[in-house]
């Protein structure tokens, strides 16, 4: 690659989609991918910087400069210009906002730099067509064409009092429709949907979701519009949320990918292998009390797995459902006491049919009467306990604001193969020794 | 709410968005809820149905003639005419379908129907703006107007040419900016975005997601616009995708929610646990081979659990770093050779943290040192195996076309399980015996 010239390179990806010229880097050494995006023009390789995986993206921009960065961001939507800036080095970021040639754009930076990242006021991009309400729709079309320069995509039109208090929206398709003469005050939808800046981006993305938005506006507690945030950026949201979920469900504890390295993998994984380690040594200090017992009866040994692993398994259902009605923010107004009684009516057909089933099929291999009942008994027990736990748990979390899907790993395994062990070495000893 | 006169409801829900009706009907009896559609407008109580979740609204469409379903439909886009239709009992689609009144609506829905739910040809809508490449701004602006009345979110305007193959497009905004005679022609973006109508939804999401798309065109082989797919579809798919991988790596297998019966809820979770059940019967009859080396050293089942649960952590975290990657299509072009060398490399990690802590504390706690080797090397190998396993079922799975979450759920869980217990009594045997 190196030995072709900048025509050629210009050439062969002019015309082609940003998000294609990242996908083709990725195969490209850094040193290489600078040299192609230093050739194209600044436009495309925001753009293409601008669509590039976190983890690569911060590798890139070490090699460019201050300036080089300050140009790029010139070319990007506000909201785009700040995730970026947020993952240069501390002492870079003045300066590459102070180099910003659009001082307007700089001031715009500033503002978003003060929200968290997963609020709305980090997801809006300060970009948007706003009217006053006083305005005739001549005058508005005319604005609506100047401001439509640095707006990517339009969506709505935002109408506002003087004091930029959001009043209402009006589409691009009424306004267009509308005589020049008609006044935008007699044209808006004064029912707008908006969000307040500090809104969770969950929230936002369930009520973009609900009312099928494109874009939603943000106003700020006394009702300035702040920005706007578009559903791109929600479509991002929820495939995140999707994928820290999986994350915590398999309990992996940081942010990897199979493309990471060895050791970032290893460390994101150990911290709950562990956690289980500690787990099965203390179930393995736990069945020691009971040595005698197994000594009189081994083939109560033999029943350890399926004890542990139904109760794992019943936990994960019933935590899963649970996740799912969080996830959904299902209006789901059943009391506490309705929800969990319906869990264990669940909980009762399943521990009935699975003990039911090991009964008769031990029975038919020969097992030991009593210790068929044991293990029955147990199963039946820890089929109710753990579907309890798994219901409680990730509520119990959701409400202590920690992600619930942490209710649906390793977490609740280990806690459901003490629980089981508990369970079914207690009912062992009672129906021996009783 | 039967005392309150129609007058009283069609001002109090006047003005409220259809998406809260909805919630707001679900706090009424079936009946109740049917009253106050009834006394809304068309429009409104369509919007409305259309809100309504699948189950729920199948139990409302009960209770409407075919004549009134037809109505409705009339208000809705054809892509969501579509999917309450396929939600009818066969014998009424017809009907339905031939009491439409408007007959463009009948036909657009006739050719939506042919196409399987989960394609690109079954998400899209008929309802789209289009424009021939010959015309001049100022007819294609005449024609946006009569086109826009059927068609709620314009988006893009795709250009065509005679034969209605897709062209290109051209934004909304660059046409109203445009002078009037500027010829179509010469301003439309040839470089298109397009999807076959029988492309995978999946895919179809990924695309969207990539190129940052708020609607995209659907074109037929012959590359003939077919209809186009709007971004609140794509956002649906993406969120039904991540419930229905919860639900599989949670080992449920019918789409429930906490709403459902307790019937519905029990057939949806036993399969998996009966199928966990024979795993766990297989184990003990497994275990029950080596009955004498329990009765010879029954410490040995005291590390039971600890096997079988750090083999199911290693394979659930194995499975799902895959699924992300299968998820996000990432371009990983790694062979499978050094695919797999990397997992073995991060195994062989983590299963020496494990093994040597757990040897560690099993001789600082006083356990017979040979048991102490076993335990550790039986860990050592687990954790390679399982990361074997987690890593590769789901590739195979994704490869069959089976869903590749499978493999992050009770699925592997049990497979995990007997492989551990198989190698934990098999190096204890061999120890012990040697």
């Amino acid at each position: 690659i190196k030995e072709l010239d900048d025509v050629f390179i210009k050439n062969t990806l002019e015309g082609i989609n940003p998000a294609d010229i990242s996908t083709i880097l990725l195969e490209f050494s850094t040193d290489e991918s600078k040299y192609v995006l230093d050739v194209l023009e600044n436009e495309v390789s925001a753009e293409v910087i601008n669509d590039l995986d976190e983890d690569i993206r911060s590798k890139f921009l070490k090699t460019f400069d201050n300036r080089q960065i300050s140009v790029m961001l010139n070319e990007l939507d506000s909201d785009d210009a700040v995730d970026i800036i947020n993952e240069l080095p501390l002492k870079d970021r003045e300066e590459v906002i102070a180099l910003l040639e659009n001082k307007e754009k700089a001031k715009n930076i500033l503002d978003l730099l003060r929200y968290e990242e997963d609020v709305a006021g980090g997801l809006m991009a300060k970009e948007l067509i706003k009217a006053n309400v006083n305005w005739s729709v001549k005058q508005c079309i005319e604005e609506i064409r100047r401001q439509a320069e640095n707006v990517e995509k339009i969506y709505s039109v935002y109408v506002v009092d003087d004091q930029n208090i959001l009043l209402g929206r009006a589409s691009l398709k009424r306004i267009i429709l509308a005589d020049d003469h008609v006044q935008i005050k007699d044209l808006y939808d004064d029912e707008v949907i908006s969000v307040e800046t500090y809104m969770d981006e969950v929230d936002v993305a369930e009520i973009m979701r609900k009312y099928d938005l494109d874009a939603v506006p943000v106003v700020n507690v006394q009702g300035k519009l702040m920005g706007r945030i578009t559903i791109d950026d929600i479509v991002d949201v929820i495939t995140e949320l999707a994928e820290e979920e999986r994350q915590m469900m398999a309990g992996i504890s940081e942010d990897v990918e199979e493309a990471d390295s060895v050791w970032m993998l290893t460390r994101a994984r150990l911290p709950w292998l562990i956690i289980g380690m500690f787990g099965g040594l203390l179930g393995a200090q736990f069945i020691g009390v009971f040595e005698e017992d197994i000594l009189l009866v081994p083939a109560m040994a033999f029943f350890i797995p399926l004890i542990t692993a139904t109760g794992g398994n019943v936990g994960i259902q019933s935590s899963s459902i649970v996740l799912q009605s969080i996830a959904n923010k299902s209006v789901f107004d059943d009391s506490f006491l309705k929800r969990i009684t319906k869990v264990l009516l669940v909980a009762i057909l399943n521990g009935i049919v699975i003990a039911g089933i090991v009964m008769g099929l031990n029975l038919i291999l020969g097992q030991e009467v009593r210790l068929s009942i044991v293990v029955s008994v147990a199963l039946f027990t820890v089929v109710l306990l753990a579907s309890f736990m798994g219901t409680v748990t990730p509520l119990v979390l959701d409400r202590l604001g920690i992600n619930p899907a942490l209710a649906a790993g390793p977490f609740i395994t280990t806690a459901n193969d003490l629980l089981g062990l508990l369970i079914y070495f207690s009912v062992a000893h009672l129906l021996y020794y009783s």
